[in-house]
C-alpha cells in the first residue's frame, strides 16, 4: 500500500480501536449513523410524497430513483439503535430499549411498506404510488409516535 | 388517504414548495444531505479499511455487506453539490464549482473503485479486499486534498 492510503486508512481505522462497540467506534458514531441514514431516506421519501400530494409534478422515473434508494436507506438505521447509543444527540426514547420486540415489529413494517412502495414506483402508476406512500407515511408516523421525543 | 398520514406527508411536503432547488428544499439540505451519505459510506469502509489493516477481526460477511453499503452510498452524494450549495456548514471548496469536470472525474473514480470493492469483497479474500480499499482509500484522498478544506 502506498503512504498516502495509509494515511487516509489509518484516520479511519482509528475509530476502530475502542472495543465499546462491535460496530461503530463510538456510541455518537451510532447515532450520527441511524440520523445520517434516516435523512438520507427521509429525502427521497419526501420526493414521492411531493408527488403523491401534487406539489411537485409526477415524474415517473425520478419517483422509481426516490423510492430505490429509499427503500435501500430504510434497512440500515437498526444496527445503530444498541446498547449506550440511547444518549447524546438523539430524540430516540429510552422505551426503544425497553421494548425491543415491538420497536422491531415497527422498523420492520416500515421496511415492507418501503420495498411496496419502490415496487409500486416501478410500475410508473402515480394511483399506485399514492397508495403506497399514504401506507409507508404511516409507519413512519406510527414509530415516531411511539420512539421519538418533540 | 387518512388524516395521521396526510400530517406526515405535510411535514415533508412544505419542503417542495421553495423553488431554489428541483431536488432540494433549502441549500442546507443538499449540503446535510451530501455530508449524510458520505458518512455512511464512510463507516462502511472504514470497516473494510479495519479488516485490511488487522485493526479488526476479518470477517467475510460483514466485508461483504458493508462493501454493498459503501458501494451503493457512493453514487449519492454528487446530486446534491448543486448551484448555491456552496455555503454554510461545508468544507467543501470554491473549485468544485468552478472545475465541474475533474470533480466529477474524480467522483466517477472513487464510484468506480468502490464498485471493485463491493466485487472484491465479494470473493471472500481478505488479500482482493487489502488491493481493492487501497484503491478506493487513493481516490478518497484525492478527492480530499483537492476539494475538501482541513
Amino acid at each position: 500500500m502506498k503512504s498516502s492510503t495509509l494515511f487516509v486508512l489509518a484516520a479511519t481505522v482509528v475509530a476502530f480501536s475502542a472495543p465499546a462497540c462491535a460496530q461503530f467506534a463510538k456510541p455518537e458514531d451510532a447515532v450520527k449513523y441511524r440520523k445520517n441514514a434516516l435523512f438520507v431516506m427521509q429525502q427521497n421519501f419526501g420526493r414521492l410524497g411531493a408527488m403523491a400530494t401534487g406539489k411537485a409534478p409526477f415524474d415517473a422515473k425520478a419517483a422509481a430513483d426516490s423510492a430505490a434508494v429509499a427503500e435501500f436507506m430504510s434497512k440500515l438505521p437498526w444496527g445503530a439503535f444498541g446498547e449506550g447509543t440511547d444518549k447524546g444527540e438523539t430524540r430516540a426514547k429510552a422505551e426503544i430499549w425497553k421494548e425491543p420486540a415491538k420497536f422491531k415489529e415497527y422498523a420492520d413494517k416500515m421496511q415492507a411498506e418501503m420495498t411496496k412502495l419502490a415496487a409500486a414506483a416501478k410500475t410508473g402508476s402515480l394511483d399506485n404510488i399514492k397508495t403506497a406512500v399514504s401506507a409507508t407515511g404511516g409507519t413512519c408516523k406510527t414509530c415516531h409516535d411511539a420512539y421519538r421525543k418533540d
